[in-house]
């Protein structure tokens, strides 16, 4: 009886494995291209891997990458093809088919930021060999993900997507964001340990930077004022001015940020475009 | 000129650095304690590294740790020696005072288990030596960090604290909430991949479950129906019966969920004054 209970979840197993590899066949054909597949769209947490395969690209780590654009439109970050590499149905992921060795499934940005650091940017150009500057460079990556990136992202829900409008909401994200945003300017300030800093951790460009200013830059988007945090503003601009973040910066489409500065009704017409699919997804989870 | 600019920022980083460890030595004297120093409060966040340290122990993989309790009622952590070890003022935060080593500072609460991790379970006992499992481990841990901490920790704000009922908050992060647990019941589940599972990662007990289960077990608290979610609630219970895990929830106090199946209105008392400090310390940011 037990034997039979195994031998049919072993069943059950193998039925399902197939069921999801074929859910990837079932995607879009450059999924199955050999080496780094990005899936992704034009947004602060979307950007974070692409700033990091645009510097590994420019020294020859990597050949190059393949992405796969997903479109929020079409609801395709919810599509069985792209849950088969990440279970939360949110972008990024990145699907490894590497040479010789099961593809890999890496999904968050900063997990696949660590992911490619560690398997790519083997002399640790971008992170540390030192493991005290590693554990400071996790403390910030942490502080990133789970402070700025889902504080300043409710700050953009209630200041420019939700239905009605919310002051209670809007007021309490976007002063979170302003009380997190300082503490990086007083970093980067000195303010406690009066070492004026260019860099988040052990003065150098890192994976914590490239996690942290795809988010700081759209601080308009959200209604916080980037102009009251200088040294903040100043290293927005040392990462902004970068080839690899101008490279990054057009994948999968130019970014945002630069189609506002060039033209200011485009704004309005993303926030109600934007709204419209955010709200049809919020409906679409019941 | 030059140089006498580089002596003057020596002399201040040297003043200020003086500044920062005297910051310290203003603190609670547990402080300067030999090995781990924890600072915490009975939180989510705050168990997470507790439930590690206490297996750790039990293993003889650490003689043993300091805890030193944060008050909210008393904004302890916005006081200088707190923010002389975390720089955004929140529970937990880890002081290593190790032997023969400048003392380390670490925060973030996932940081901290991944510190711990490295460094006092060098032989993986709740973590990984395989590449690919330690890759899909910081998947799961990185989601919890910018999932169900942040959008629970909303609930709980928009259910239990803020001034106003706001029903558009309550539903948003509630809804939040209600879909990341059915990402990890399905996950429990083998719904896609046909394997029913004890634990996140790997089929063993690690910190990406120590991680989640203090946010799960008090998903009353935001008000949201864990038996709805029956494998998920089953592996909250498998943690929750753990020695380790039981040691923990009394660190640094009874934890609250005990204290509220004890006596029912303790929970709105709860509510109350928590709201109260929250409140304050919001008002206090500006």
């Amino acid at each position: 009886m037990q034997a039979a209970q195994r031998l049919s979840n072993v069943a059950t197993h193998l039925a399902r494995s197939v069921m999801t590899d074929s859910a990837l066949s079932h995607g879009p054909k450059e999924l199955q291209n050999k080496g780094l597949v990005l899936l992704l769209a034009q947004t602060p947490n979307g950007n974070k891997p692409v700033y990091l395969l645009e510097e590994l690209k420019a020294l020859g780590k990597i050949p190059d990458y393949t992405f796969v654009p997903v479109s929020f439109g079409k609801n395709e970050q919810k599509s069985d093809w792209f849950e088969a590499v990440n279970p939360n149905g949110r972008i990024p992921a990145l699907l490894d088919n590497r040479e010789g060795k099961k593809p890999i499934k890496v999904w968050e940005s900063a997990s696949i930021l660590l992911y490619l650091a560690k398997t790519y940017d083997t002399d640790a150009t971008f992170h540390f060999k030192d493991e005290d500057l590693q554990t400071e460079l996790l403390n910030w990556i942490f502080f990133i993900q789970g402070g700025v990136g889902p504080m300043q992202g409710q700050a953009n829900h209630f200041f420019r997507y939700a239905p009605e409008k919310i002051e209670y909401g809007i007021k309490r994200y976007q002063d979170e964001t302003r009380r997190l945003y300082q503490i990086y300017e007083d970093h980067l300030n000195g303010t406690k340990d009066g070492e004026k800093k260019e860099w988040l951790v052990g003065g150098k460009y890192t994976i914590a930077d490239m996690c942290t200013q795809p988010w700081v830059r759209m601080a308009m988007w959200a209604g916080v004022e980037l102009e009251k945090f200088p040294a903040l503003a100043a290293w927005v601009e040392r990462i902004e001015k970068r080839p690899a973040t101008q490279a990054a910066l057009k994948v999968p489409e130019q970014d945002m940020l630069s189609k506002i500065k060039d033209d200011p009704e485009y704004a309005d017409q993303l926030a109600k475009k934007s709204s419209d699919w955010i709200m049809k997804g919020n409906q679409a989870k019941k």
